[in-house]
């Protein structure tokens, strides 16, 4: 695609984005249930673009063609998807703050629509349909760029869910999709900067870091997750054991399972062994610091890099720290701002964790798993934003929205 | 500076941040009030500084020099300012919202401080105290970085203000100043993207797209201001009249006055000719458009480039439009998305402009010189967004804060 060719597809949507701001909830939910039966209805054309990219990227490892693959019952998941975006509640208009000021000027604090949203991501299909929903129930026209390995899904799944969206009256231009695999065309999207209000990358390093340099719009990165559990000295034993556990093994390959285990020294000798033993009837490989491998023998070595990885998979670094302040300084160092536990029952020790530790989300006595926008009640969402600026943690409906002021006075001017 | 030199200051702010993060609102109040003592006590070093300044730019415009010279009441005024931040209430700690989850998990969504913040400005030596001041309660550590030509009054203020500070017990290191007018320096500092969590730029359009093409850390930028007011036809041309008035003439120099006037075609003869001798008799420059220059002789032509002109200054475009929709797509078309407003008497004119267009601040009959930290009850603001992504509008105490989940469990893990 030429600078041109993505230049007018931005500018369009654009305008769209300006209608779509206007397009009452009725509509818009209606759209999004016609998308949900446009995926139901033709599921047969959807397998087949898939089986294209499945044939076309067999040189990919397991876990992503198992990332890749569609299947009739995955399909009407994506469906269901979708039909609970409906069930949430529009952010769009909602009166944040209020007030009036001695002059009489009467001012609102209203949520509205971003605009204009780029989302670049990779592999899963489904990211395609839940993004276009989400975007269109904030009231945000979305420009979707998935990756190369699933171009000709997407490109079916888009062309299905763009003609339900219209034919129920959502503005023609309001989704797009970026229908080329080239880097370039990336990279003209990304300068575009007076047209896209916000891009969201998802995916892995390389891709983050890319749209991070060549972005002129404001980003906001769904980074990875190094998360940890710190097993304070207080801690209760057992309580510990099964969190860690669920931390690492019920999901490994997702961004909010625990990469990093820190225990205290004091508890480090009562807890390892049996602990580790655990891991080790789950095919959970561990790999510790010194002290770890002087309490339980037969665990590799951690080493400097092993601190600042997301393994995604059945492996774990873990470290014997001094205290909790080393816990802390270790997270804020190593980790990725995800989510992070404390397992403790002292009280100064949860209240200096959850004050000090500079994650999105920060629990005492609770997996790291739970880090959801569904676990956390807000519903589906478009990542997890591992970013302090506008939206951190889950980034669902609300966080798709900013506000505005608008100022009702009667002729007031300033003196 | 070396990149080792900025890199050293940085990692020091970093570390510092994460202290004053949990520092109480006295401690931080108690500081502030120091900075305030120690400008009024050493006013005579301050304007020494300030005269070398001075004597170095001889060559600035009028506006610029007058905008850099600071005098003993002004001091003062910066030291009264200063006083009004300790009077604002600490957002930091604040519980935004909070729910139970039916695991029994209990989530807070908290107000915490950003962590680092670097501000970019020109100019204005209050900055200097004012950001710090902001940062400092709303507890984020920052690196402030002015312009070349208020180094030396710069260089004097920020050792006055630290020093202040740390006697008060505020952290070493959580207000830093680059020492250098080097652009290569603010160079290394936009590459600290891991360290430095947000940075502001307050200045002329060169300093804010340097900045925008070479962060790799979020922007929000404090853009310029083309504000426009429309006249509707179903105005009161008397209100109007006062508020076109007031929002071109009562501070021409500042973002949130008036650069364009948008006059609907059915009230425009009835209305310009009068509202157009206003300004001739204040000395107001008028560019019109055709239909303007058809109605009132002896105007200027206003050319393409016009309408996208911030001229700070007795100068004013005028353009007659077809009806409310062309007025709403001009100044989403050519306005910054500062500020804008509509004079009408209509319920459905007044309800489509404040929907339709996208602008932190969008008016019903009042004038756009309002927005501002101190009109809105806000309090001091680090400047006004013309950003959509975290702020918008006036960013005071509330929007130098992000959020982070604390999650308090018994023991939760996720099946």
């Amino acid at each position: 695609m030429t600078v041109k060719q993505i230049q007018e597809i931005v500018v369009k949507a654009k305008k769209a984005s300006y209608e779509l701001a206007v397009v009452p909830s009725k509509i818009k939910d209606t759209a999004i249930r016609k998308m949900a039966e446009a995926l139901e209805n033709n599921s047969e054309a959807i397998l087949k673009a898939n089986k294209k990219d499945l044939t076309a990227n067999k040189g990919l490892s397991k876990p992503l063609l198992e990332r890749l693959s569609l299947s009739a019952p995955r399909i009407n998941l994506m469906a269901e998807s979708l039909r609970e975006v409906v069930s949430l509640k529009d952010p769009v208009g909602e009166v944040i703050a209020g007030w009036q000021r001695p002059n009489g000027l009467w001012i609102q604090k209203v949520r509205v629509p971003i605009g204009l949203i780029a989302i670049i991501y990779e592999s899963r299909p489904n990211v395609t349909s839940d993004c276009a929903a989400l975007c269109l129930k904030s009231g945000n026209a979305c420009i979707l760029r998935g990756g190369r390995e699933a171009i000709h899904t997407n490109r079916v799944l888009f062309n299905l869910l763009d003609t339900a969206a219209k034919r129920a009256g959502i503005p023609d231009g309001a989704l797009q999709f970026i229908d080329t695999p080239e880097r370039k065309a990336l990279q003209y999207l990304l300068a575009l900067d007076s047209y896209i209000d916000l891009v969201i990358p998802r995916g892995g390093e390389g891709l983050i870091s890319f749209v991070q340099n060549h972005s002129k719009i404001p980003v906001i990165k769904h980074y990875k997750g190094i998360c940890h559990v710190y097993v304070d000295e207080y801690a209760d034993c057992s309580m510990a054991e099964a969190i860690c556990f669920n931390a690492k093994v019920q999901r490994p390959g997702v961004c909010n399972a625990m990469e990093t285990l820190l225990v205290h020294k004091n508890i480090a000798r009562r807890f390892l062994p049996s602990m580790v033993r655990s891991y080790h009837d789950a095919q959970v490989e561990v790999r510790g610091c010194p002290a770890t491998r002087a309490i339980v023998k037969g665990i590799t070595r951690a080493t400097e890099s092993d601190w600042s990885t997301e393994y995604l998979d059945l492996i774990l670094s873990v470290k014997v720290v001094e205290n909790i302040q080393e816990a802390i300084e270790h997270i804020n160092h190593y980790g990725s701002r995800h989510s992070e536990s404390i397992v403790t029952e002292n009280y100064s020790a949860a209240l200096r964790f959850l004050q000090r530790v500079d994650s999105a989300c920060v629990y005492v006595n609770a997996s790291t798993r739970f880090t959801d926008g569904y676990e956390f009640g807000m519903g589906a969402e478009i990542g997890i934003s591992t970013d302090k600026i506008h939206a951190r943690g889950p980034m669902a409906l609300e966080e798709l929205t900013t506000y505005k002021y608008m100022i009702f006075g009667n002729g007031q001017i300033r003196t």
